[in-house]
This record gives C-alpha cells, structure tokens and sequence, in this order.
C-alpha cells in the first residue's frame, strides 16, 4: 500500500438497480415511470436556443423554486433544490446530521442511509420494522441526533399516515426529522403541510418518479427558512451550480403540467391495484402499497428463483439477498402492456414449481 | 437557538461571481467562454427523444468517460466525471486529503480551496505566491495531506511551466497532489502525461471554460485507476446518478468537435494578447496569462473605481476586495467586439482620473 492511501476515505458504496443497455428488456427495477416526461418537455428541447449552455445556470435556481413552492403552497425560502433526492438527502445528512448521538432509521428500509451514514461518519442505529412491516413509533423516542424514514417506505411501499408520522416529530424537537418521500404522489398524504408547525422537519421529494424526469436529475427539499438556509450554506460550499440549464427549465415544465401529472399517477395507482390482485391469485403475498411498486413474496418459489427467471425472460425487477426480505421482490408498476407480460411469465414460472 | 441547531454544520459558503439576470450587459466575470457550444448541440437537441428522460442516465456515464478517454489519450479506468469541476474536486477533497497533517495551496488562488476544506474538516495551511504571482517550490517540501492549486493559477492566469510541477509532485509522493486544470487549454501543456508516471497524481479539468458549455455542468478528473477507483466508491456513496441524460450527451459531442474547439480556444488566445496590449497602452499592468482571462492593476485608477464605473456601463468584470489583490481586476475574454467595448469603457474611466 502506498503511503497517501492511509489518507483515503473508505467506504462501501450503495449498488443502484441494473441498468441494461438493451432496449427490448421490460425494466420493473428502478421504480421508474413508465410514461414520458409531459408533452412540453419535447418542444423545450426543440425550440432550445443551445447558444446559452455557455454560460453558468443560476445558482440559486429562481424559476424551478418559485415553481415547486407554488405547487408546494409553500415561500420560495421553504425550498431547496438539488440533483435528485440523493443530492437532497447526502446535504441533509451532511448538514443536519453532526451530532455524537446517534441517528435512527428502520432496518428494512432505502438502502442509502447507512451508506451515507458511513461516508460523513454520522453513529446510527436501526429499528427493526414489525413483522407487518411497519414503523413502530415508539421506536423513535430516545435520545438521537436524527430521524430519517422515507413514506411511503422503501423497498416496502407500507405507508404511514401523516398523524402518525406527526407524533414522532412531536417527540423529537431536539433533532431534525428528515421525512423521505420519494413516493408519496402514488395515493400518499405529504407531510409538508407540517414545515409549518415544525421548524425542524425536512420533507424530501423527487422528479424521478411521479414526474417522470428520472433522467433529468431534480429533487428537492421543503423546511423552515431555517432549515433550508443551513443547507443552501452548505450547497454553496460544494458546488455553487448544481443543477444545469436544461434540468432547471424542463422541471418547471413538469410541475406545470398538472393534468398531466394527475392522469399518469393515477394510471399508475390503478395499474398497481389491478396487478396487485393478479399476483395474488398468483400465490403472491403483497404488501399494501401507496407507492409505484409492490414489494411481494411467493407462498411457494423463493425470490431468487423468480428473479432469476424473470431475468431470463428479460424482465428485470429488484431483488435483494439480505436478512428478513431475501424472499421478497420488488416490482416497479409499468404500463398495463408491461404487466400483463409480467403476469404472464411469472404464470409460466410458478406453474412449473408447483 | 434551537437544540437542533447544536448538531447543524455551519459554514461561509463560496460566492459565486454575479449572474446579471439582464441579457443587454457585458458579462466578463465568470470566464464563460463567449462562442456558443459546439454545432452538434442544438441538434441533439432538436432531435432528441424525450421519452428517455422518464429513466435513469447511465451511473457509470459510460459514453462521456470513454470520449474523455480517447480525447485525453488515458484508459477509461483512469476518467472520473462530475457536475463541473467544482463537484470533481470536492469530491476529491473528501476522498483523499483525510490526514491530520494540513494541505497545502496558495494564498491567492480558486477561492473554493479553503471552502471545500472547511466544510469537510480538513487542516489546510496557505503559501503565499512570491511578488510576481508565482508557486515557489520550496514551499511544498514539509510534510502534509495533500497538494492542491490550479494550473494556470487564478485568479492570476499566471502558468507554471510541466517539469516545474513534477518536481513538486516528485517531492511528494506520500500524499495526493491535484493540478487543477480548468485554464489548460488556452495555452498551457497539461499534466495528463504525468498520471502515468505517478499515481498520486490527480489532474482535474472542465467543460466549463474551454468547451463552452457552463450551463450543462461536466468536470472531470485524470488520475491512476487507484485514485479514480476510490473516488467513485466515494461518488457512488453520495449520489449515483449525477449527470443526466442530456449532458452527458453534449459532452461527447463537445469532444468530438475537435475544430471547432481549436478554433475557439485560439480565438480566445489571440483575443487576449491583442487585449492585453491595449490594456498596457492605457496604463494597466497585467500579469502573462496563459487562461481566457487577465488579471490586471491600473497605475494610477483604484481596481474598486473601476469595477463600479464599468459595472454602471453594464460592463461585468471580477473585483476582491481581499489582501494583495484588491488592486487588481479578473477580466474574462470575450469576443474581439465586447473587448472593443471594454476597451472604450476603460479610455473613458482612465481619463477622467488624469
């Protein structure tokens, strides 16, 4: 070993879902939507004067924040913006996150929180979900030095409802709670009415889902002025221009489209509901989910065993081998076509165990 | 103060050069590169198919490392790319200077070093240039966590010729030494060659000056397949999908324009000698730059006089009021025709004070 690797920082990164090259594969694994961004983000690119990619974007991103607090109902000051809610959640943790005392997460849970627990030395303990899956409150009551939990959570769909979720942050005005909601447009209640009543409450949300940018790169926060300006300080320390120009118009375009948004997110939820039902007369055990995937397990075949077949079918889903969910898998809802294709190999391969 | 305030980490961010919101102004400030990106660009997006951007880039950035690549003459293995320079170099503050032992940089130099230190808690110690603006060697003989400053420095301009940096390199082999190369094509040799010859050796550069494409955010560093190996392990514990879809995109077509980028860069370069000789004429000293900026002092003007008198003829230049350089003034080269109007702009503020 070299001498200057003792002064390297070491760590085990996160493993994102499989990202095939091939087009022809029906790709359930990354929880993207499968329906294209809104219509205008077409003609934005068409009609792009492109002579302006020479100069820096706005650092502070004025059109895309006035357009989520819109949305959000909330002061511009209330927003943070960021590359992706990964970005968002890395500077919460990196912001909020100093204290000796640990942080609480659940056991089961998006499987980015310890990595970067690890990468900025934040203590952290998890709690382990009951055995329906759900977030125990009680869990979160003694002394940390954060709370962070996604609603709906991760890789479970198992939603909490926002009075349930208040009580835990009624309970920990000592610390900043960081509710991830990645999910929350697919039948879910947010929580950021709440910033209001609690100056140390994040919400974080995400245009890679519900709003179909996963490829545009935005997410963002909703905090007190407080909150947000601790984290902008931070941003401004890092990378003063984060979002490129291009992302910052095609974001405004998406949260604009209102109808748009409506139509394809209820698609998805009854898609989710309809599929639901067909994995279960299947032999399926399914978790109640408000997200745009169902966390699922067969009465019979193992999870890896499926995967591995839906695989080679060119079907990618998520699966895990990790304790207490290695029998599960996650199925990211697609479009109706999509899952009938699902329904119809995952027929196939529980026929042939049975 | 709130008690969750006591865990917050608190930090004076950097401050970005001013973004006028007016279009009717000339902005040579932030060293944007006057011509537009290269002709491909607004094809691509002219004809860019929008669906895609409903999934997840590529984490590995696949296309735009292998161009860097074949461009840079290095393996793909030697590439890491970031959201700009400034998310590379922060990166790699927080990948490799984790030693008790201060870094070393320049007292005058990218003022982004001692934020980048500060916020992720890294002991640095600064080394003053010597009269003419120069790195002395000597000063980065003792012992330390690492070597970081720009090539050519800024705000100065002023280059340091390759064999002068090896030996500093040579002299520390124990920790990582990173050449900042934002500035390297407009008339510097790059360090490139040198990653192979040592594998401490990180060489960061961007597309935000010489490819001019500011607004659509790529950096990038060189360095051996140890280096980039635990900068992405890094990387991808913090955010694993950082450029979107789109810029990656230009990036490739950026580098694969290999006229267009010599024809600029050139342009550029003989638009600031011609400049400088000019600035001479009306009693400015400027130091020898070999960047798309001049770094220059009036005789007898104060550089604050001249930065307001400018800035109310809508002319945007760099002013710090900081020790040593609060004389001086950044100029960004931009076209022949905007440098005509700085160059009347300044008859007229320099005249007035005779």
């Amino acid at each position: 070993m070299e001498k200057w690797e003792e002064y390297v920082r070491r760590v085990v990164p996160y493993t994102p879902g499989e990202q095939p090259k091939e087009t022809d594969v029906i790709k359930l694994n990354t929880n993207e939507n499968p329906y294209p961004p809104c219509e205008g983000a077409k003609k934005l690119l068409e009609n792009y004067n492109s002579d302006d990619l020479k100069l820096y974007p706005d650092p502070a991103c004025t059109e895309l924040v006035d357009a989520i607090a819109k949305v959000q109902n909330v002061k511009p000051e209330n927003v943070f913006v960021g590359i992706g809610s990964d970005d968002v959640l890395s500077m919460a943790f990196l912001t909020f996150f100093g204290s000796d005392k640990p942080i609480l997460f659940p056991d089961i849970t998006y499987s980015f929180y310890d990595v970067w627990a690890d990468v900025y030395n934040i203590p952290y303990k998890t709690k382990p979900l009951d055995e329906d899956f759900e977030i125990k409150n009680e869990d979160y009551l003694e002394p940390n030095g954060g709370i962070v939990f996604p609603n709906p959570n991760a890789p479970t769909g198992v939603y909490k409802e926002t009075q349930e979720i208040e009580k835990i942050i009624k309970a920990n005005k000592d610390s900043v709670v960081i509710i991830d909601e990645a999910y929350i447009d697919f039948g879910g209640q947010s929580c950021v009415p709440l910033i209001n009543k609690y100056d140390n409450l994040l919400v974080v949300q995400t245009f890679s889902k519900s709003r179909s940018m996963a490829g545009v790169r935005i997410g963002y926060a909703i905090g007190s002025e407080q909150l947000i300006k601790f984290m902008s300080d931070v941003k401004f320390s890092i990378n003063s221009y984060t979002l490129n120009r291009l992302s910052l118009k095609l974001g405004v375009l998406a949260l604009e489209d209102t109808d748009y948004f409506n139509k394809t997110t209820q698609k998805i939820i009854s898609t989710r509901e309809k599929t639901k039902t067909q994995l279960e007369s299947l032999g399926f055990n399914c978790l109640e989910s408000k997200s745009n995937f169902i966390f699922a397990s067969h009465k019979s075949v193992s999870a890896a065993k499926i995967f591995e077949e839906l695989k080679k079918r060119r079907i990618f889903v998520r699966y895990w081998n990790k304790p207490r969910i290695d029998n599960h898998l996650r199925i990211t809802i697609g479009t109706d076509e999509q899952m009938e294709k699902l329904i119809c190999a995952l027929e196939e391969i529980v026929a042939c165990e049975d």
